[in-house]
């Protein structure tokens, strides 16, 4: 049998360990440093609680966990004969693996409501699974990294959300990075404007998609979804949405002024973005966008999405305003916001710009060449001394040849090596080699400590 | 529908997760302080490589993942006809949840060899899930902490892994434990003088069994398990097993003076033994355990376990040498060792003996009382300058009732809340009070940071 792991998973590294603990550190510092508090939820919930959040697609792509035991003892023999799987599933399996933290979290809100303080801002950073067709940069095992606060209806999360961004990716080194705004409302209003309040799914659909297939292909998508040409012809001046922030808004306003949801939209967006600039952002850039439409069903005020400006690999977060995310619990009005950081794109991203390169993986500082149980003992002795310093020493287990023990010093790339033999017992010294310069000194042990110290 | 989450499962609050986290970076940093790097495997691996592998008990335990999809589809009806839910299974699920994290450490080094500097010494830190029915401190969701060094055969590897026990308890405070010491040859030489080869997995389980039964339940079972009368007696110096480690050890050499393999194993612990007295522990007991029998099948050489004296809970840790791990995906010869901590055991522990005592959790340092969006903007300028320093600060975010406001920061234990209106924000001042004392002053910037900075 040859060994191998389920498509779409990967084993890591201790490199790539280092690699992605510096994001996630670097966010969770930031998330800590806006007031944020972790939690933590079970990898597996009961199926009710996450079938029919995310709609059929969803559904289809959540892993669900066989019931343990005789599972089919007590399935009637004729559902079985039926074959049908998808009226067998809840029957034999009533655990599934998370599929995102915001459900969980809802869940959890509802659960612990007593135990909160609102607002109540948590943070999460936890893998999801998903039983997607794996392709470049999409996996079945990834990490979300969320911020989320619940209780407020201030526009001033908006604004601390943007905020939040603007400081993780300039503390990745990560500055060329455009967040784009936009809101549900205006969505609604600019449907409402062109008469095709009904249609509004199908019309942000192919709006979203104005970055890949242009002007004339959303036109021809908004035709055969039969929203008709006199509304097309209204959509215009969206296609031609530029200028700086505040003419983008201007443009908007006039065409928005008879919706009044739209309005509403509008004037959120402006407040954001009037305080954004009042405030001033480290190195990101926020733009209004009215084609960006992430996550419709579910948002209703606030979208935001990020784009890396220098490399094409699609958004390194989103988030938004939810007005009812614990109402499929049973806990109505519960205002909230949250963001979530993509860690796999985000590690695409920095590799690609070479930003990556301080990060280091743990390796031994001093290695002890084994020449026998005598000698062992001594440097075991000494070690146990320098690890106490923090510094990370080891003995080489056998004494094998030199060549053997050295070869383990090189690939590890140890940068001091100590060869100490009986005459070096004898003195209480030390043989350390500087693996770099290849320069031998025998020192004593506090010369030794003195070296290898950081 | 009233949220839950399923048994055997948990929520962990910002408090246990700052816990939890102190054990792990404990663990973590004192790994990577004796050499090893991490590395981390998928959460469920192919059903082939985790079945088969725990013995008929485990591959009941193990979680199964439903295959996506119709998966019903190619299934003949005949076998469905049968309602057998062992024969189905695998025509059903061809994923697995990790079960351990010693069965995918192998697989992982069979699979990536060619990338493998050897000794290869891992640690991994990730949870694993058993469908075992849940009780006071076992749940079916759990983190394990795991060292591994496969390569080498060498004893200084014991003596490695019973200093790094005692380093991680010492540092979390956890200074009176126990580390009884054990070899599997052992076992099989005591089985072999008493000329009960054959019943070596009887008698063991026997004798792991004498703290809870005692010596006259252990003869019982022994009895049942029919052992004789002549062998049990030869048995009756390994019940009053007492005195210093040497002198244990010495009566051992004397009783497997005639077995091979018992004088081996009883040389390797006088070994370790002799070798851990000459370096020393910081607080923890090396002691030598007759009984001890933990993973027989699987352990060849030494075997390890931890105890708390101060908390009856059973091991806190565990390990051992094992010559053929990687066998089991075609690897022979790859000797090696690792040892366990358990984390939920270990963390009852510190909370039993009040050793948390320190660990805080992240909150605010600094909350900024919100009276309407002039102030909000005047606040989050001087939030952004405060994060700067690593502090952190948070506006709250609605123009709420002063009561409710410092409610809030009351509630989260804020140490510090800024009441800023309009004649500080003319005068570029703000009041600060002291959420402890009461004491309220009024204070620029600088001294606002100064108070506030750690």
């Amino acid at each position: 049998m040859k060994p191998g792991i389920p498509k779409g998973t990967r084993d890591f590294s201790a490199m790539e360990i280092a690699q992605r603990n510096y994001i996630f550190e670097t966010i969770k510092s930031t998330f800590e440093k806006f007031g944020f508090q972790p939690i933590e939820t079970p990898s597996f919930e009961k199926s009710a609680t996450l079938m029919g959040k995310y709609g059929e697609e969803g559904d289809r792509l959540i892993f669900k966990i066989l019931n343990s035991g005789d599972y089919l003892a007590k399935i009637d023999p004729q559902l079985l004969a039926e074959k049908n799987s998808k009226k067998l599933t809840p029957k034999i399996s009533e655990k599934a693996l998370r599929y995102d933290l915001t459900v969980p979290f809802a869940r959890y809100v509802v659960q612990h409501l007593n135990d909160l303080v609102l607002p109540f801002k948590r943070y999460q950073i936890q893998p999801v699974w998903r039983a997607d067709r794996p392709q470049k940069g999409r996996y079945r095992e990834f990490y979300q990294c969320d911020a989320d606060v619940v209780g407020s209806t201030s526009l001033w999360q908006e604004i601390e959300f943007i905020q939040l961004y603007d400081a993780v990716f300039n503390s990745l080194g990560l500055q060329h990075v455009t967040i784009k705004i936009n809101n549900r409302k205006i969505l609604a209003g600019i449907a409402e404007v062109i008469g095709e309040q009904d249609k509004l799914i199908d019309f942000t659909i192919a709006l979203d998609k104005l970055d890949k297939i242009g002007k004339e292909g959303v036109v021809q998508e908004l035709k055969n979804k039969g929203i008709n040409e006199e509304s097309i012809h209204k959509l215009n001046p969206l296609f031609s949405f530029e200028g700086s922030n505040n003419e983008r808004i201007k443009h908007l306003e006039k065409l928005l002024e008879n919706s009044e949801i739209g309005s509403k939209g509008v004037s959120e967006l402006r407040f954001i973005n009037e305080h954004i600039d009042a405030i001033g952002l480290e190195t990101a850039l926020l733009e209004p966008d009215v084609t960006l439409a992430r996550g419709l069903n579910y948002y209703t005020g606030t979208i935001l999405e990020v784009v890396a400006n220098d490399v094409k690999i699609g958004s390194i977060g989103g988030g938004g305003r939810y007005d009812d995310l614990t109402g499929i619990f049973g806990l109505k009005n519960m205002s909230g916001m949250g963001i979530s950081f993509g860690l796999d794109r985000i590690y695409y991203v920095l590799e690609e710009l070479d930003l990556f390169n301080n990060i280091k993986q743990p390796k031994p500082d001093i290695l002890f060449i084994n020449f026998g149980n005598t000698e062992a003992l001594y440097a075991t002795k000494t070690i146990k001394k320098l690890r106490k310093y923090g510094i990370i020493a080891e003995l080489y287990p056998d004494a094998s040849k030199m060549k053997k023990q050295m070869g383990y010093a090189n690939k590890r790339q140890i940068s001091y090596v100590v060869l100490a033999g009986s005459s070096e017992i004898e003195q209480q010294q030390f043989t350390l080699k500087n693996m770099e310069t290849g320069e031998q000194t025998v020192v004593n042990y506090d010369v030794l400590l003195k070296t290898v110290i950081k």
